[in-house]
């Protein structure tokens, strides 16, 4: 079977990183990706030589990448009638007019967060509602916390039933790098329910959700507090059982050294992953406590890579090459190396 | 009648605070306040005039104190000689062996919450247990997080029955001015379940507790959110018509500016507040939710003046001042200026 | 003499400041104070119970002040008609605009360091260069980090002679309580040379002046470090005894408790100054040191209330009160309460 | 010839570093790394497949390895009987007992800044006094803000000469993942002059140095500010040509989107690098300004790695790989791949 072809729209934060897991999917190929203008990311693409090729977008200023010797491959059309399906990452309501081409093209897309539901044919996570993705021309995925919110809820969810749950997000504000947005010794509220509590809702109609989110002064991970109304009583076994059998569920504890969220970005630093980043969420076993009938527990949330496992599931479902989540999630896992080193400190 | 006579052992953060707190109140005299080096607060005492009297603690630098020109009343004893009750707010652990003084010399005191709850006879908030205090000789209070979160949750009980809370602390680090703890870029997780979730256990033991706590790198304020089981089920309005009525929960939203913790200090200044402080916890009204038969919701801790009003009623208990709880916060309150603005811009 | 009549437009960080430093000169008057919305700080105002009275500027929501039931005296015209003087602390360019009021009405100004120098016929330093104020019509304060710096360094070129400077300012990047900027564990380095060595330069055309300004997200105040070439060589002590004789610089050390900008914060917060601010800017004895013929040191600027006494300096010299800024400053100083406690702990 | 063996006291952040430094050495060989406890780092390690083998130190807990199923090769005196030289980069002061280890064991070793001078024979800089560690046994290595001052100094004073310098260190005062130190919402002064400043004087004692140092909470990187005044004048177009020639200067500019310390992180990151690690400083083309004769500018050091390529430098001078610090310092930016696209936006 011929690779599937894959564009990427948008070299930002989450689009490198999105070129980054297609090319270790062995059955799939990066085309190539776009964007506008020389920025850092670029700059360190054509310093490391180019291994992807570069496509720019309607209006990017030509010259400039002339002047600086970054070879540019050719415009966004160009990469578009190349491939079967884009990644759109570009900055939020780009999407939306991406869209028009991809249609006038008949190319598929999957869409980030950023982009309002009505974009795209499926709002799709690789574990809830694979299925509800297979064949369809527009996914979009959920948010970076939804993402991985959604992990672990689905994962008690299959496991014993999950009737409701009640999140506190306390959100990193930026991620490392970013001078365009910051905060500064203080915690910042949001009208709640917050909208991965409705996001939730939206992939898992079948939950009630609601939640708070608190923005913190920190760039290195989200973390998230749940509370969670099982169908029938869960216990902190029951729960520390479904979730350490989840690949992308990585249960650890603060006496082995995961003291917060920067410690798990220091870990991923340390394990050489590419840009320090992990793909599993975090979560903590000591945070784990019974409230009645009730389960609590914390997860905490790489912003920056957490979506692209559920991204690479969307590929295979978009594009039928698998037909069940199951498979497809193996598949991308196994490219991504997810889940080898499952419990090895257990 | 005559007035109850007070004295403060430590004067750091919480014991300027009790001192002035003290000194507000028309029907108690603060005799005088103890401390063990000439830090920044003691310099700022003598600078103002010394509108307090010292007393110095055994091992005190005396010198020290004689070179700078700072006047020294007398030592820890004769303080305590002095007074009917004794605020101790001295690092933890040290109360522990105050006790033994206090003891000696017939002189009651109340604890902060730094030390352990075998140094009371009874662990006191204001609202939620004052007839236990009542003629007590020993009396702690509960924590910062923990006086906070159980006027909020008191107030729901004693309006709808509450049989069950789940809490996440989002914790500022440090106070401002400090230099000997913090945290950089960085989320810290404390193993579950927060002690605040116990404590309250510990003094409204009809309820079942449970939280996780998150430290934050903040200086101003935590943040708690709170899943409350009902009794019957609480209606955002149930919830709020009862907030609004509480002295020391001052209702907000963030349509009015207060967009998270910053924002409260920053009205505390601007208020003409000593040292810029808010003795009531904040409340958004637009955080309220609710969740199936829960409500969620979340309020804003003025971790260094949140536990004075309650030591006054402390004070109130222990000393037989009033025999019930509602006449003593409300003496309390009236003295402090505590909820004269309740509501003005509803 | 009749009193001085002064408003204020702008009842923002600043604008609260000057109101404030304005109440408490003896011989001036302040009429009111001009604002536009319902803030944080109008509803601290009304609060209080109104001690200043509100005038609202064209375009304001006058209807939003009524439904809150804040009173409001009268519009931005009918206050500049009481006037004398106004000082504009508006957003930046704004005040600009607003000359154009003040000069049909023939009422003087003051401006703040946000407006470009073009808008006033002097850039002013109460000490440095108050004899070309004196008389004229409108006048724009140096920057906080440009008021507080020039007194370090006419204080050194008044007793020693200095020919240049260079400096590196850590600049604090938001304000307590400011939620629309913030910087999240990132230094950011603006292109040099900074503008206040070059406004140094404009208000002292004799010294050469150069320097580097990287932001830190904190809020507590500036921190600058000053090489500077003295026309002879200076010492530490010859600093030193200049430093200490200046009233609004307080000389202090680490070992004191000094550790930085956030003591500074917390010293002002317990000297129980309104909203804890300092006028005076804080110099660290142990950061003084010689390096060849030059002296180096580090002072700290309490960016929300440095310029308050400056701007009253300029009052005085706007409006003839006084025509030698020693006796201009020894009146602010004597209103405001600086050098009370000068060098009370040496 | 044979390769050199090198191993490693201490696998923390930089005994990491300098692991994998040895490592890429092409004529090193890494025999080993030592440690105590099964850190993050070790886990890490293990979860890698243990590239790198693993001794323990006196007193490790041995059972606790076994537990996890972490192999172990053997203990520190084994480790050090295989070696050539050691890096000891232990936790401060045990370096100093150690050394007794080495000593009687007849091994070369390299302590990191956090030791005594008096531990070594020579303190070191590959740059600027190479030949003072040919042949030695017992090399200390400057510090991550030292290392990376000298750089930028010993450069222009190589070619122009330098007399003398006033630095202000703007320190970051964590690195990303600390739990154990931290500062939040305040700027933290040293006593001066700074240790730097006294170093570099070691090092360079030709050169007078004097400089102030303002802790800062933030984890990626200092930035330092030099005032260097030249035995002739040093315009800007002089010291850029120089900076730009220097392989372990990286020139760059705020508009290319190097906008602070963070941009270098994130920069690291982008291109691959392990751990997102740089080991080359940043110098702000855009920073350098004139000031009279002198000459001032800012740079940016990565303070977990810099230090490293300095290392590596050290064992060519102790164990004799090469005689003139130019050929080492090309061999270790070789293996290092440093200065590969030195000036390729230019």
């Amino acid at each position: 079977m011929a690779k599937i072809k894959v564009g990427v729209a948008g070299y930002g934060t989450i689009g490198q990183r999105l070129a980054d897991g297609v090319a270790r999917q062995g059955d799939m190929e990066l085309v190539g990706v776009a964007d506008f203008a020389p920025t850092l990311a670029i700059r360190a693409l054509y310093e490391k030589g180019m291994p992807y090729d570069l496509y720019l977008v309607e209006g990017a200023d030509k010259a400039g990448f002339d002047k600086l010797g970054i070879p540019v491959k050719g415009d966004f059309n160009s990469l578009i009638d190349q491939v079967d399906i884009m990644l759109d990452s570009s900055p939020a309501g780009v999407g939306a007019k991406n869209k028009e081409i991809y249609e006038k093209k008949g190319v598929k897309a999957i869409f980030q967060g950023g982009e309002k539901n009505s974009v795209a044919d499926v709002f799709f996570h690789g574990y809830a509602n694979y299925e509800k993705g297979v064949g369809k021309d527009y996914l979009k995925l959920t948010s970076c916390n939804t993402t991985g919110l959604i992990r672990a809820v689905d994962c008690l969810d299959r496991a014993y039933g999950v009737e409701k749950v009640a999140i506190t997000i306390i959100r990193r504000v930026a991620d490392p790098g970013d001078y365009h947005r910051g905060l500064t010794n203080a915690l910042q509220i949001d009208k709640a329910p917050s909208h991965q509590a409705v996001d939730l809702m939206t992939i898992m109609p079948h939950i009630n959700a609601t939640g708070i989110l608190v923005h913190t002064p920190v760039t290195h991970g989200h973390i998230i507090t749940v509370v969670a109304t099982g169908k029938q009583k869960i216990t902190k076994e029951m729960a520390l059982e479904a979730f350490e059998k989840h690949p992308r569920i990585r249960v650890v504890t603060i006496d082995e050294g995961f003291q917060g969220n920067a410690s798990f970005f220091k870990y991923g630093r340390d394990l050489g992953h590419a840009r320090g980043d992990n793909y599993e969420i975090g979560l903590w076993e000591d945070s784990i406590v019974e409230s009645g009938n009730d389960i609590m527990f914390a997860i905490n949330i790489p912003q920056e890579s957490v979506t692209i496992p559920e991204t690479m599931d969307g590929i295979r479902a978009a594009c039928n090459m698998q037909a069940e989540g199951k498979d497809a999630t193996e598949k991308t896992n196994e490219y991504l190396g997810i889940g080898l080193f499952k419990n090895m400190f257990k």
